[in-house]
This record gives structure tokens, sequence and C-alpha cells, in this order.
């Protein structure tokens, strides 16, 4: 951002729609190769531009709010949004009534669709930037499952040292994404190989391995998903509406307001329990295919003190309620913008007070989720809780990078 | 295709435009999670539908041919494309004047874009599916470049073996992309880890480890690209032209014509220093970053007996290139729809007539280069020569899974 201010303040500075627009616009860093918008500026206003001499209208649609653009002689459209928040967002375009991803950026699976993502420049943006470090990887793979009797698909990160030493085995904590995203977002969005790479470098976190997985997709054989439609999340929902029409499943505004903790904020195991619902069978497929899995395949310290569960938004709620219901299987708990436990699912939950060895929960600065105070509230009750809230972000990926950054940094220690 | 062949007999029959279409459209499996276009018939027609209200005119842009779609009175519109060779192929929708991808597609980088593609069944397709064997994986890794001083991106395929046999060491192939695709290629749409487990799992194939790297961004500091822009590569060609203009380095079919041996054909060593140098200092990075790399880090066989080179288009024209420039560094040589190599061109490569195993040469049965003859000339030399011509197809990605397919099987025996 320094370079940004710097630049900002010999721009040019001109007047449109009312707002100052500082002319120091960059391509995003989540464009494709060689495309050069969409663009950010220093006042973190992104600029899109698309060519489309027939169209009658055009929107940039981000963060909730479509901004008209406008058409030049060459029948190419340009207009700008107000300032967004540093980190990632989920975007597209709007031709002629048609939601569709902008050809200038890069795709990613959230809102419940893959397509147009943009990083805006972040004060803190070196802990999720590649280095030239010891390098581990993200490996793609598919395994059977016989929960749903199929193959499913997933991803696990690998630290350096799994390659460099190779007799050492190592912990794991089994990470998940939210409602309406993939096994996809923790690797691509979220950034945990190079987050992972860089804080294990620096001595700050303990090298262990990380698996995600789809924790919407997981059914038994004959099971439904309509039933999980209501939040966007895996409803075929072409087959009711025509692809593209208004459908908030679809929009990123859309999903963010259907994401149970999103705007409302809550706590207790009443979510909880919903979302490890949500999942169908993905506590199943966790206990019974993944872990076995992961310990069978990849030399893992398979004890419970070496296992950790964590998660973002649904994923958080899943976590909640997956580790309270299987009390002894993990000692590390993580609930990014996913709520809170309250001293009354502890009070009696044994098993859970001794297994667990750190309890962690966060949320975005513009989000109230208590998570302050629900830490102090389990610490009294003798639970090693840590709370952390993302300086002003909402329900988005910076909040949940940086919650990665810390929770990695307190667990296997 | 049984299945869809059966259907196709007791389906409805309509007539469109003046063909008859056989109404047993499914939903694609490129489709994105849920989505229901576009979809394809068992005459192998592509079937686009997006909704866009105020449209005037929407297009389904695909196999270098844009089709009309037609408007109901819920501003959905919908059409049909002639039938499609089977295998991948990239397409696009055009709303008003703008090209854009397909929100009902999953998204691959080719024809120097992120962008739709399409699967169509195809007869053959169990080899590349996946089934319920020992699974590799196709990991994700960033690597320090002493040639462009930077950090760069690429794929290794690790075979089930690497994991569950851990003293074991491996050969490895290096696979190249082509002309407008980059390191994601081979995985994605070439289903490379599908195909090596399935060859692997029923003992085609001997386990060996594949690594994929771009083969068009390698640039040392401060060297352009602009010089390689002619061929649509990674000219920053927003920069000179407006988002989504019509060009042909960001539309299928331009860049198919683009692509040197797509339609005209060619053999000899001329186009082959012509794609070494389309990849800028990527011999260097090769040889000098990427061989050391993978030798370094891996458990790998580091020998040339145990090291091959193969690609697709411009990458099989690298391969040429590279293997003949370093003639004692690879035992198989495998070029895929990148011409020919010429008796006349080893008549006095003594080292290279020595360390080569196996050159290989393949083509789809739609492009004439002339794979068949060039064998035999270099058979009648003493070249351990093989050709493959895949069964109707293109220069695509079907003729270049299937040329991966016979490759593995004759490599590393």
């Amino acid at each position: 951002m320094k370079k940004f201010l710097f630049m900002a303040a010999a721009a040019l500075v001109t007047a449109t729609a009312g707002a100052q627009v500082t002319e120091d616009f960059k391509p995003a860093t989540t464009n494709q190769e060689g495309k050069q918008y969409p663009m950010v500026n220093s006042q973190r206003m992104v600029r899109a531009q698309i060519s489309a001499p027939q169209a009658n209208s055009v929107k940039l649609d981000i963060g909730g709010v479509k901004y008209d653009m406008k058409k030049d002689e060459n029948g190419v459209w340009t207009g700008e949004s107000a300032p967004q928040d540093e980190g990632f967002h989920y975007y597209q375009l709007e031709i002629d009534g048609a939601s569709v991803p902008d050809p200038g950026s890069k795709y990613y699976y959230g809102a419940s669709r893959w397509g147009s993502g943009i990083d805006i420049p972040a004060a803190d943006e070196e802990f999720y930037t590649v280095k030239n470090v010891p390098q581990g990887s993200i490996n793609e793979i598919y395994y059977w499952s016989s929960v749903t009797e199929s193959m499913r698909h997933g991803y696990i990160y690998l630290p350096a040292e799994y390659y460099s030493n190779p007799d050492k085995k190592f912990p794991v904590l089994y990470l998940q994404h939210g409602m309406g995203e993939n096994e996809t977002g923790w690797s691509a969005q979220g950034k945990t190989g190079i987050i992972m790479d860089n804080l294990i470098a620096a001595g700050k976190a303990v090298p262990f391995i990380i698996y995600m997985d789809n924790g919407l997709n997981a059914r038994r054989p004959g099971e439904q998903q309509g039933g999980f439609g209501g939040f966007g999340g895996q409803r075929p929902q072409a087959g009711q509406r025509p692809q593209g029409a208004p459908q908030g499943g679809q929009r990123p505004q859309g999903a963010q307001g259907q994401r149970p903790g999103g705007a409302r904020g809550m706590g207790g195991a009443g979510f909880a329990n919903m979302a490890r619902m949500f999942g169908g069978a993905f506590e199943d497929v966790l206990m019974k295919d993944i872990i076995p899995m992961v310990e069978k395949n990849y030399r893992v310290i398979a004890d419970t003190e070496h296992r950790a569960m964590a998660g973002l938004s649904m994923g958080g709620m899943q976590t909640h309620g997956i580790t309270l219901a299987n009390p002894t299987k993990f000692a590390y708990v993580g609930i990014f913008s996913g709520g809170t436990i309250s001293p009354d699912e502890l009070t009696d939950a044994a098993d859970f007070k001794k297994t667990n060895k750190v309890l962690f929960m966060s949320c975005g600065g513009k989000e109230n989720m208590g998570v302050d105070k629900a830490a102090e509230d389990l610490k009294a009750i003798g639970i090693n809780a840590h709370s952390y809230v993302s300086p002003e972000t909402a329900h988005e990926w910076q909040t949940w990078r940086r919650s990665l950054y810390q929770f990695a940094q307190l667990i296997f220690k």
C-alpha cells in the first residue's frame, strides 16, 4: 500500500459521478495473464472495462451494488465501483441483464458459481505473497468414499519438509470452506499454501498437513440435495431457472446475505447442528473416509493431540458441531466467522474440555460475532480460548486468510 | 456413447433451422455444479442457454462458428451448434458483441484466455474417467528460477506408488502444452493424472513422474514479451485492445488457425527452432532450473535413460528443438500434433540416435502431419520411431489425451 499511496499523491484526480477518482489505477493481481482490466486504484476503487458494441446496458456488480458503466465511441464500456475493503471479493458483469464472468479476471468458486474475483491490495498482503522460501505443495487428489459410494475430490497441503525429511511424520488440520464455496476455496482465494510456507519459513508455525474437502456435496446414495438448496449451496438451480437469471445463490451479495452468521451474527449449538446437516453426510465422510484415508496414505501422527479442525462460516459451524459431537477426536478447534461456542455447551462436555488444547474463534471487524466476549467466558470455565477480529474486513476471504494466519501459529505447539 | 445412441432412438426428433435435432440433450460433464446448460445430445450438438432479457443478439461461439441463439418470452436465449468432434472444445458466448464465458461451464486456460470449455462424450472416454484405482496426485508448486530471477509455477504428477513405496525412485516425463495454453492444460483439459492412474493400475504403463510447466512465459529480467505476441501467446493484448474485442488470440478458432501445424501441417527443424524461441528462455529454464529442481526435491532416477520430454503443438515443436539441441539428455521423445522429425535432421545426429530409445509422433485424423510416413523414414535410419493418428479428431485435446495414453505405454520400459 505504501507504493500505492505515494503514487496517489502524484496522480491526476478527476471527478466522476460526483466522486473524486484518483487516476492511479493498476491491473489487479487476480487478472488473467496480460489483461489490463479490471484495475484497482489507491482508493481501492475497481474499474472494469469490456467491449460490447451492441449492448444497451453494462454494469459492474460487486459488493452487493451494481455500478453503471459508460460506453465510448468504440463500443467499449468502462466504469468504477465505490472503494472496496482490502482483500478478495467475488464480482461479475451484467450485460443487458445477463450476469456473466468478466473475461479479464481469473475465476474462483464462491457464491455457488465459478466466476470473477478480484484482490484489492492490502497493507498486510506480504503474509500471503509467494516468496523464495522452502515450498510445500497443494496436491489435488481423488479418493473412494464408502459413505457416498463414489470417488470424491479434495486438496492436501504438504509442507516443504514432507519432501525434504522423508522420515518425519506430521500433524493434520482439516480445514473447511463456507456456504456456496467448495474444496478449491482455501487454496485459491484463501492462499493456504502460500500462507503456510511463509509462516513455516519464518518459524512462526510448526510444519503440518492441511486437508481440504467439499463440505456441501456429501450425499449418501439416492439422497437428494434439494433440501439444502435454500442456502444456494448445491441445488441444481439451472434446472429450475434459466442460466444467469438473477438468483441469490449465483450472486456474491446474495450468498453473503444468505450465509448464516453473515450479516446477523449468532452463536450456540443450534446453527452448528444445522451446519452439520447442510453438509449431508459430510460428518460421516470426514470421520469414516477422509481421516482414515489421510492417515493411511500420508506420513501423519495419527492421534488426537495432532489432529485439528477449522472452517469458515458454514465450515466453522460444521467444525463447531462435528468437534462437539466427536469430543475426543480433535485437540485444536478453529471457528472463523462461524459464530461462537458458549460455556453452556461445554459445562458438561468433560471429554471436549479434557481433549481441547486451543479453541480459536474469529470474525471480521465489520461482523458482530462477539468472539472476544465468548473467549473470555470460555476461559472462565478453563478452556484455552483465543479470539481474533480482522481489522476493517467483513464476511470475506481477507478475514479468513488472516484467521488462518493467526490460528496456524497457535496449534500443534 | 452406447447409452446415448439408445436414447437417441427413443428420443423426439425436431427440426431446427433445417437440421434434424435429436431431443436427448444432457448437461455436459464440464458444467459447473448443478448447472443444466450447456447440454450435449447424441448427435454431439451443443445446446447453450442464458438469460439476457435486454440483449439484442446472443451467439454460441464454438469450433470457429458463431451460432445465433433465440430469445423466448422470458428473455432466455437458447441455441444449438452443429455436431462437434468427440472430446474437449473451447467455446464462449457473444452477447451484443461482448465475448464472455458461459456462466454454465467450468473454465479452462486455452486460446490465450481463461474461458468456457465443454467435453463431448467419446466412445473411448473410459481411459480418462476417474476410477476407484490407486490414486496419484497432481501437485501445484512454486520454484525459484535463476534464469527469470522470479518464482515460477508448475504442476507435478506423482503416481500412487510415490506415496505407498517411500524407498522407490521414478523416471520423469517433462510434458508441455500448446500455443495459447499454460501449465494447467495437461492436468485440466488433458486429464493427465486420471489417464496415468488408470494406465498404471491396468499395468499398461510403468509408474513415472510427470512435470508440467509454462512454455510461453519464461522471460529473462527485462526481456519483452511483445515479440511473441503475433501468435496470441503472451502479448498483453488488453493493453492494446479493449477487453473482449474480437481478436484471434482470445478465440478458439483464431488460436487454432494460428497454431503452427494446426491447419497447415509441417515438419523439419525450422518450426522447431522457432518454437524454441516462442518460449523465450524456456529452454534455459527447463535445463538449468526445472530439471535440477525436480531431481533435487523428488525421488527421481536422475539419468538420461529415465528422462523423457513430450509436448503438444508448440510444445511438441519445443520438444523437437530442445531434445535435438540437448541430444544426450532425453531418452524418450514425444511430439503430439507438433509436426515431424525428418531423417535429414538425424543423419549426422549421432548423439541423439545413440541416446533415443523411442521417438513418438502423433496427430489427429483431421490433421495432415504425415506422422506415419515420417516414422517409416526414421525407422529406415535405425530410430525406434512410432506414430499414432487419433481417429476423427482435429488439433484439439482429444487428440492429445489419446497421444499421452499411447506414448505413456511405450516409455521407460
